[in-house]
């Protein structure tokens, strides 16, 4: 593969300043050689940063910028502070003015999707963008989507993000009919919100263009990879996601705590030392780091705040394989087979430029 | 305490058949001797098995009936089927008519919130039953509902779920006031729906009433035991419950994949293998067996259809906690207490007796 990737990178958000961002990108360039990056923030800062790595200096510029979103502001605060102004703004925009194919950032989720939003605005045909999560499973690494987005989801949302999901794991898993499913509760009859099951009803009929509608799952379906794509409204969705989260932190606690509980525990965990690091690493979030915004015209990546650089080079490596594996053309695709039951089909239309903002 | 428990058995629930509940009752009796027993269910089945526990057959009856709810029936079915003559609505029935002071019941979950429904109905002032959960977590056990009796629930319901899951908190874990949380997403502004919003106002002038109200809590902190109480309608609570046990079992795969990836690491885990000993046993789900019907005017539990007698046992530990600790007269203090704001404070008086069923 030798065409380049240009990666628009907001270098100031994050917890930990914009070292995170550049040493992130230097270690993910050193994998990845036909990477190119714009890196929005303050040169003052960022001159010195890159300027620790000369090879990276060579395939990147700087776009200076001084404002920088906090991660306590409110999205409407931060579009009203930001918009057009902002490094997070910028690194949206890189790809809206196709500089970059991909952006990312590390700074408050709520304001980078209202940015997002704004700037690249939603794809004709989809109403609301969603954040997908990479998640692992006991089978292969799945999609969840919507996980915080957007709260509540009509059948047509649902449908939609069900369209985004097979187009992401196409994309990213090289699936010709990726399995979707509709997260649901599992008490027959009682199952689920009127709009799941309208979106069963649709999806159902359409199965068979771009994935194939595997029906409702559960909550303990996501760990099992049941699903290549589970699809849910961003409420119970971000749920679910920091739910599992906090779960794997308790049983890695819980497994910390037995294996220094007496001296045998510690000799006999100290042996199995290497298995017990490899599983470390499995459950390491560093490893699977990002959020992906779909439903926009272009691809924004979201990376943990509180990583660092190799979580920042694990969220670059999503994006890279974004932009790689051409997902804005997989969903466009998607958007043209899907025989949508209460929208007309989308046309595959270029969205109208929008006036750049003052 | 010298008090008898008096516990109702759907002894043909679940999916082994009726020698996991007369055994499980075995086990337990064998640790609080205070309790009695009424098997409900096929008598022909039934006899041969209490007669193989001479002891137990002293402070039990078996209540002979035929019909049994199969866990494939739908709830209104089983209502149309079973009401009044199958062994799940006999066990609920003995709670009514005050023949028991707690109902047990290994089958169909939407049956048997159905049956408990119709046979005990809600408590004056709430408008709905929720099912709780007893949840380990890293801090102590605590209380998250509902986990699935209703899909959605207004900010009514989400205030009532609160003053009965604080009076299990108070009943349960000796708490005078427990904290209560609701379950919301992290983004700020985006965060949770309109009912979820109202709630939180509701709650916070009512704290210092019965508990007190923390404010909202993510996903991430059910596992931390942030919060005595974890409210949310039943939809978000379902997905909950079943994401953290799919991760649960995924971790733990993980690790038993782990300490057998090669003969040194098996060493290690032999070595170390009192304390994995002591891990599984805090993992096993068994030991965490059943949901409380909360909010009707009787106490049901509800064990897992799946288990075997050591997991029946954990559950009749429940519901014996529950009727020893008088879970209903904290229920009744709380209602009494809560200066509910869109309902009339609910009056403590006893339900009117309904007509038995023909």
């Amino acid at each position: 593969m030798s065409e380049s990737i240009r990666i628009s990178v907001d270098a100031m958000g994050g917890d930990k300043g914009p070292r995170v961002a550049v040493e992130g990108a230097y270690l993910f360039w050193r994998e990845r050689k036909n990477t190119t990056y714009i890196f929005h923030g303050r040169e003052s800062e960022l001159a010195p940063l890159v300027a620790e790595f000369p090879e990276l200096g060579k395939v990147s510029r700087i776009v200076h910028c001084d404002n920088v979103i906090s991660m306590e502001e409110k999205p409407s605060q931060a579009l009203r502070k930001g918009r057009g102004n902002s490094s997070m703004w910028a690194a949206v925009q890189s790809v809206r003015d196709g500089e970059a194919d991909v952006a990312i950032s590390g700074g408050n989720t709520g304001a980078l999707m209202a940015m997002s939003t704004m700037c690249l605005r939603p794809i004709e045909g989809i109403s609301r963008p969603a954040i997908a999560a990479i998640w692992p499973t006991l089978r292969t690494d799945i999609i969840v989507l919507d996980v915080g987005a957007t709260v509540g989801g009509d059948a047509k949302q649902l449908t939609d993000f069900s369209i985004l999901g097979a187009a992401l794991a196409r994309a990213l898993f090289d699936q010709d009919l990726p399995t979707v499913g509709l997260l649901n509760v599992g008490t027959e009859e009682m199952k689920g919100h009127d709009e799941v099951k309208e979106a069963a009803r649709i999806l159902s009929a359409a199965s068979g263009e771009g994935f194939v509608y595997h029906g409702f799952v559960e909550g303990d379906d996501i760990g099992k990879g049941t699903v290549d794509v589970v699809v849910t409204e961003g409420f119970a969705g971000n749920i679910a996601l920091k739910t599992a989260e906090g779960t794997a932190r308790q049983v890695g606690t819980y497994i910390r705590n037995a294996l220094k509980a007496d001296i045998i525990s510690m000799i006999g965990a100290a042996i199995a030392g290497q298995a017990l690091e490899a599983l470390k690493r499995k459950l390491d979030p560093r490893n699977i780091n990002g959020g992906v915004f779909l439903g926009l015209n272009g691809v924004v990546i979201k990376s943990h705040g509180g990583t660092d650089e190799i979580g920042f080079k694990g969220a670059l490596g999503l994006a890279y394989e974004m932009a790689r594996n051409r997902v804005m053309d997989k969903i466009a695709e998607g958007l043209r087979r899907f025989p949508t039951l209460n929208a007309a089909p989308a046309p595959a239309a270029a969205p109208e430029p929008e006036a750049k903002p003052a």
